[in-house]
This record gives C-alpha cells, sequence and structure tokens, in this order.
C-alpha cells in the first residue's frame, strides 16, 4: 500500500457522451475532456490504463432506455472493459505495478476501489489487452454462449453471425477444436471472409452484404445447423430459423444490425418454426457465466500459447480516436477485436 | 380375440380433405364419404369410434409444406386423435369392450394394428372424451409445456395466451394449484374472459380482441411475468416479451394466429430483448415429452375426480360436423375442448 494519495493532484484525459445518438453514432456525440483526477480513498486503486475496449452492447446504454444496465449520461464520462498498471494503492490487496482489468474505460487513469478490480490474466507471449478479447469479456462470451447456453457437443454444424469479430471469431475456432462438424460464419467484406476460411478454420464463410443470408447459409449447410450463434440478429436470425435442425439451439448474444435502428424492426416471420423443430433460443449475458471462468482461461489461455487458437486486435491510438473506434465497430471495420491504445 | 372379422363387410363414414384450405378453411375442404371398412388384419382391431378430436395443429397439416408430420393428402381420410370401444380384436393384447385411444379418427370406424393403441383412461365420473381432451394429448401438452419446457416454479407469474382453449384452460389451472404468484389469460370473448376468473380460478384475463394486447396484459401485470405460455403468437408473444422480467421463459406451444395466414407475418419486434432480460423461449410438441405421462394422469386425474380442476367441453355431433367443428376451432368458436361425439 503506498499512501500518498491524499492531497495529490493528476490531471488526464477522458471521453464523455456529449450527446445521444440517433441512428448511427457520429464523432459529435464524444466529447474528450481534460479534468483533474480525484484523489484515491481508502481501499482504492489508481489505475493508469494501458487499453480500452469498444463493445457493440455499448450502444444500447447511450439511448436512454432501462435495460440490463443503466443507460450513460450526457456530459458524463463513458465507461467500459479496461486493463492497466495499477500506479498507486490504497489497498492490500493490490500492489503499485499490478496489472488489472476493471470497467472504468473511456480515461487514461481511472480511480475505483480496488474490490472492482481483477487481476489480468497473464499468458506467454500474449498482449495485455487480450484481457479486453480473447482472454476477457468477448472470449468468455464466446465460451458460455456455445458450451453453456447453446449446449454445442460434438458433431454439431453451427453457424455464428458477425464471425469475423471478436465473439465471432473465437466461437468458430471453439466449435472445430470441440469437435463440430460443420462450422459457417459470416461476415461483411470479403477480406474477412477469407480471413475466416484461411487463417481461423472455418470450414465455409460467405460475405452477408453480397447475397442473401438465407440462400447462402442454405448452400454453406444444406444439411441444415444444429446450434446458431447470433451476434447480428435481424435476416440472420431468419435464415437460421429456416436452417436450423431438429432440437437445435440459437445462442442469442447480441443484434447488431439492430443496434442504430430508430424505429423497431419486424422480427423473424418464421419463429413459430421453433415449434415443431422444438428449437431452443436463449438470450444471455456473459456476467450470468462467471462460475466458468477458470475452466474458460485454462483451456482458451493454453490453446493460445500452442498456436490452435489465433486472435487478432484492430488497434487505435489514443483516447482521441475513441469515439471513431466506436463508430467503425458498429459499421463493421474490425477484424477481431477492437481496442484503443492509451 | 374374437376371429370373425375376416371376410366381413362393414360400412362406415370418414371424412377427407377434399381440397386444401387457402386461408381459413371453409366447408368445401372437407367431405364426408361411405365407404366399406377394410378387414381387420393380424394383430389388428377394430374400434367404434365415440368421439373424434378437432385440434389445432391439423391446419398445418392441410397446406403442402414438410413439418414435423407429413401433410394430410387430397382426396383421402384426415385423421387425428379418437377414442372409441373395440367391437373387434385380432390381438390377443385387446379385448372386444375395451376403451382405446387412437390416432384414427374423422371416421367412424378405424382398423388399425392394437399396438397403435392405447388404453384410455378412465376415471371415475369423468367422460371418456377427457381422453381426448384435460386427460389427453391437450391436457399433457399443458402440463409438459408449463412443467418441462417452461420449467415452472412456485411463485412465478404466468401468463397464458388462448386461455380457455383445451390446453390453455389447463395451464392456468395448473399454475395456481402449484403455487403461482399470478396467472394472467387471454381469450377472444366475454364470455370467455368471465368463464377463466370466475370458474378457472385465473386471477385476470381480458379480452384480446376489444383492445391493446400490450396494454392489457401491462395492467394486469404491473410487475411483469415469469413464464408465457404462448397458443397464439403474433401480438401476444411481442407483448409477452416486453412484459417478461429477466430469466423468464416462454413455452412456445402454438401459434393458432398465424395458422389461416396465406403470407408469412412479421414477427415480434422486440426479440432482441431476449439477450439483456436473459430470456429463453423454447418450441416444443407433446410426443417429446412421454416420460412424464404417469405423473401427469394421476396428478390431474386426481385434481379432475376431487373438483380441484375442471375440464369444459364444447361437443358437436356427429361425423357430418367435423369439419364446421375445425372451422370453429381456429375461429374460436369453442369454450374448452372441442370433440365431435360419433
Amino acid at each position: 500500500m503506498s499512501g500518498y494519495g491524499l492531497g495529490m493532484t493528476r490531471s488526464a484525459r477522458h471521453v464523455n457522451l456529449a450527446s445521444r445518438p440517433n441512428g448511427a453514432p457520429v464523432p459529435a456525440n464524444f466529447e474528450v475532456v481534460e479534468a483533474d483526477v480525484p484523489a484515491a480513498q481508502d481501499g482504492e486503486i489508481v489505475v493508469a490504463n494501458r487499453f480500452m475496449s469498444v463493445d457493440p452492447y455499448m450502444r444500447g446504454r447511450m439511448n436512454d432506455v432501462k435495460s440490463y444496465v443503466p443507460p450513460f449520461q450526457i456530459g458524463e464520462p463513458l465507461n467500459g472493459g479496461a486493463v492497466g498498471e495499477v500506479i498507486e494503492s490504497n489497498s492490500s490487496d493490490v500492489a503499485v505495478g499490478d496489472h488489472v482489468v476493471h470497467g472504468l474505460g473511456w480515461r487514461e487513469i481511472a480511480v475505483l476501489p480496488a474490490s472492482q478490480a481483477q487481476p489480468a490474466a497473464s499468458v506467454d507471449g500474449v498482449s495485455l489487452s487480450a484481457n479486453l478479447g480473447v482472454l476477457g469479456m468477448p472470449g468468455m462470451t464466446a465460451y458460455a454462449g456455445l458450451l453453456d447456453v447453446a449446449a454445442f457437443k460434438e458433431g454439431d454444424a453451427v453457424f455464428v453471425s458477425g464471425a469475423a469479430g471478436a465473439v465471432g471469431s473465437l466461437v468458430g475456432q471453439l466449435a472445430k477444436v470441440k469437435g463440430a462438424s460443420l462450422v459457417v460464419g459470416s461476415a461483411g467484406s470479403d477480406e474477412k471472409v477469407a480471413w475466416l476460411t484461411e487463417e481461423l478454420g472455418y470450414d465455409t464463410a460467405f460475405n452477408y452484404k453480397t447475397g442473401s443470408v438465407a440462400k447462402q447459409l442454405l448452400a454453406a449447410a444444406p444439411d441444415g445447423i444444429d446450434v446458431y450463434f447470433d451476434n447480428v440478429g435481424g435476416d440472420h436470425l431468419q435464415a437460421a430459423l429456416h436452417a436450423l435442425n431438429v432440437h437445435g439451439r440459437v445462442a442469442m448474444c447480441g443484434a447488431i444490425s439492430m443496434y442504430n435502428n430508430t424505429e423497431p424492426a419486424p422480427g423473424p416471420n418464421n419463429l413459430s418454426l421453433a415449434i415443431g423443430k422444438r428449437l431452443s433460443l436463449r438470450g444471455f449475458i456473459v456476467s450470468d457465466h462467471a462460475s466458468i471462468r477458470d475452466d474458460f482461461i485454462r483451456e482458451v489461455g493454453g490453446w493460445l500459447v500452442d498456436g490452435t487458437i489465433k486472435a487478432e486486435e484492430t488497434v487505435m491510438q489514443g483516447i482521441e480516436s475513441a469515439g471513431d473506434a466506436f463508430i467503425g465497430l458498429l459499421a463493421g471495420a474490425n477484424t477481431g477485436k477492437m481496442v484503443v491504445e492509451l
């Protein structure tokens, strides 16, 4: 414990929500502000953030609607996942120099109770930023969603939408490692499609922007699918409901195709197929699945080190790029995990 | 075993599918035909049907589309649940005079392998026709859907659509017996609504034809619902998704609002609420849940005898009324189970 926080003044930058997006977010929705950093109180730590995360779920919090997390407030700092180095500690549980993961991103320096930070996973040869991606919330989302929520079993044929994203890119690789009979992915560019099949081991992939999702999925999986990992919603979900075999399972993880909608979009017109095909659709959020975290770190960490699983990142530089990173994320500008290096 | 079937000729009436309905079925889709009844072969029985069932799922089989059961064929007899008395038996397992339940309804006399019939449940003071309703497939559907599929637990608030139907009328009563904190039903007439609350013990009910489902559900369950038993689909499902609490569960049993549609209707525009609220939606068909049949007969049979649970039937007379019974069923003309007495 280094007790010299009291009275010390630091100044650092953070990002405020300047206005609520109407549809797709624009740069004017974000404002970078320099301000004094509050002093650390008893039990608190000061963290110099090294990387901050931008994630699709943050779009929902920019609307003024009730959800499972409260909305961001205009004129207040945004927040989200971050990893950094402890530069001051008023807690006996955390030492200066430790690397921690916490929920106060979108700022260069974070002050928070030590109890709200957790030690960063450290895996040989893997960047610290992996704690925000393949070894962090998105990776755990892929792991929990495929294995717990969709109850994946060996021999299943799996379809993953948003397959080149932080979550989707791991889902397909996990399915292959665990013995899927077929792994199909969709993504929004030919480059991403090539990356999925040539680098990540997807059996087949297609570009949803250049043709019907339903037809391309049917061609890719003529015998149907058993599991659909949904990051997208919309016509992807409708196509998957058509393609799912009896007793098929959908892990509903995200609906990025709808996040920028200003009006509700019609849902799948074939949802009642779920009755005769005995489908199950389960929505989930990763924080409900903390009990499998140890298994996740052990398995995925091991596969990262031995090269079985690959993780790519799209890294933007500096807090002034955070808004653009987020805007680009929703537009599909990333391959793999999108992070901002601070 | 009475072996005198060989060579004996009987004539009886049955109902053919005369043409496929386009939208709502009409009388001309059905044709009552008199024909010779085939002789019973070895292992077969001859059953004089006493009651035949009309059920919403039959509408799907009248379309020429692949589903979990093959479509009916034009010019061929329809079929469905029936209960009757064995009048001839070439099987040592079934005696003349036995009452059996089987799948060859829509005819006065059925000839089938004894192995495809099961003994009718016999409960004191309960009509034989209950084998097609509260003690038969619809009752078992209610039981399996609420307890297995929706994983109902004491204290849950439950919403049932099509609540005055054969399935729905039992779902609400089961939920009350099993300790629901609130049971809400929707039905299509003020008379049915009154029956639900005054006779069946529903806490509250509303007429979906006289107001918004969403607003009426919100007023009936201001603290939300935990289980939705869906017999209807459409705007009922959309309203339920809005009203469901975190970790809510939907048993997808039927979508009667859509069965007569000639074009696919848009699905719920709020399905992505399932993510943040961690909802699960599970389609099911009752035949997957045969393992709980003994529990079902014991529990529901007992509650019928002691008056805890009430079952109503709408009984039409004679095979010539079978088409009208089915047309009326889809239009909501029934309270409780719709059967035809032969």
